[in-house]
């Protein structure tokens, strides 16, 4: 990898290294299809559920992928995450496999299932008021305080390229596809998923969708410059990232064809329509891709369309509430 | 199929032509496992996922089944069914298949997802209310009527061998089991499956499991003698069943091992428990088997466990005030 002369800090060569080292220890999640869907939009439609990833989403090929890459120094004196919940799990669970201790910095009010999962993992959980705190200071001044390698949630090389993987995986298992959309938040997924796009189905569009209320990276696709949200107000808990990152704004400028926007209503709409339709549980980041398919965010009539489902670590009473 | 001289109704051979019948019809549905169930329950269990079949649940199998075994006349004139929900939707998936006209007896307080699907699959829904109606009186005085066949929900040899086919499957992806939780209402799952086991895998233990307010299934095999229940309160709404058929009870005597009842809030938690952790949508009565086996209602340490999931078709609105 290189970031100097331009050149980005990622590409496909460091997807498919990921995929190496995470063959036999992610899960090579299946790709799903339903009858109603592809009636419903008029597209043949291919949705690759990441929710039935170890630790319940993509996040732990990121995860993984960085600590394995870490020396024996640093894998020694453990790792720190700040994770709004999924990334916090995958950096627990990667830690657990590689015998490297986890320090996780969680807002304390992210998901009670994310909260208890990530402690089941043996992590050390950390929990602040993000009203008041800053993550990244407070991550950074524990890590410092106890020689803690930061493991970032999207904006790493390595997170990327492990994230990356997910959508070769879908593209070796069905071919080409003509769109692909993908859950947007910080911009790792979908960095990462372009690569492997770019390489192994470079017709195809891809689009990312994020929430209506953090439409930072639809604003920075838009105008060329990085824009960013605070703490927006969005069920999409995955996706209430302040703005793109240094790595990630780049890769999606360059590869990336289009980015949309949809709404909590919209979202929450998806989530349950996957739910009892086609049975299988998604969070509400999850169904990002899927709410920007049924939302008619790109045009698919006749086409054949990958949809990656994120994640699906959900609070059922939370959901209950929202409903 | 014999059903004189004590011989049963319906035999491994019955199971066998009926997969054949429906092979490139019916999903081989997917068998999952759960690093979290193994640890949870020392056993290593593996879940038959019929939540993912057509029309959300196992019960196509025996209405496809059904409707491909009878003649020209009778498939002209069309077919009725009576049921709580996921029989009426599989007899109106089958019907579209194979060009039958389906009429559909269903309880007015069915949830709201199984009246719609089954409209949707193109069946004439006919709703009574089930505590002055008995659905059985209605269903057939329509038939006559209109010279409908009647395609009971479980009581009947075309529909338990096409139910079989499941466990018939499962045995051939994942090889021999010790035991198999099945959930039971009226007995048509169950007893399909106990043919399969017994033909497949004649060392594994099959255990019925129905909810503690219907528990008339469990008090016949302990009794030997047909008992009923009246309109069970239970949220296994598809285990409301009154009794075990005449074709059926005799089939779990002779090949089912034992039957437990498993109260509501254990079903819920197990049911929930499904979600949060497999992320896979399991209506109430698809996890009877699943809470007979988080309830410890055999010795599985140490042993290969398999659960059928029998349906996921639940409707969110009335679930958020179940919990």
């Amino acid at each position: 990898m290189s970031a100097a002369d331009g050149e980005p800090a990622v590409g496909y060569a460091d997807v498919a290294a990921a995929a190496a080292r995470l063959a036999g220890v992610a899960h090579r999640t299946p790709v799903m299809t339903s009858r109603t869907v592809n009636a419903r939009t008029g597209a043949e439609v291919f949705f690759k559920c990441e929710s039935f990833q170890r630790a319940g989403a993509f996040k732990f090929r990121g995860a993984y992928n960085a600590l394995a890459r870490l020396g024996a120094a640093e894998r020694a004196r453990g790792v720190l995450a700040f994770s709004s919940g999924n990334h916090a799990q995958a950096v627990a669970a990667a830690g657990r496999l590689l015998g490297v201790r986890a320090v996780v910095v969680m807002p304390e009010d992210a998901p009670s299932v994310k909260l208890a999962a990530t402690r089941a993992y043996g992590a050390e959980v950390v929990t602040y008021d993000k009203k008041v705190t800053d993550r990244e200071v407070l991550g950074a001044s524990i890590a410092a305080e106890r020689g803690l390698t930061i493991v970032p949630p999207f904006d790493h090389a390595d997170v990327i390229a492990g994230q990356g993987t997910a959508a070769k995986e879908l593209f070796e298992d069905i071919g080409p596809l003509d769109v692909l959309f993908v859950p947007c938040g910080g911009g790792g997924l979908i960095s990462g998923s372009a690569l492997a796009a770019a390489h192994l189905a470079p017709a195809c569009r891809v689009i990312g969708i994020e929430p209506a209320a953090g439409d930072d990276a639809t604003r920075s696709f838009r105008t060329g410059t990085l824009q960013s949200c605070r703490n927006p107000e969005t069920i999409a808990d995955g996706a209430r990232t302040h703005s793109l990152g240094k790595i990630t704004f780049p890769l999606v400028l360059r590869h990336v064809h289009d980015m949309a926007t949809v709404t909590d209503p919209e979202l929450l709409d998806a989530m349950l329509y996957l739910w009892e339709r086609m049975k299988i549980v998604v969070e509400p980041t999850g169904a990002l891709g899927a709410a920007g398919l049924f939302e008619g965010k790109a045009d698919v009539r006749g086409k054949r369309v990958g949809v990656l489902i994120s994640g699906g670590n959900v609070d059922l009473a939370s959901l209950c509430r929202a409903l």
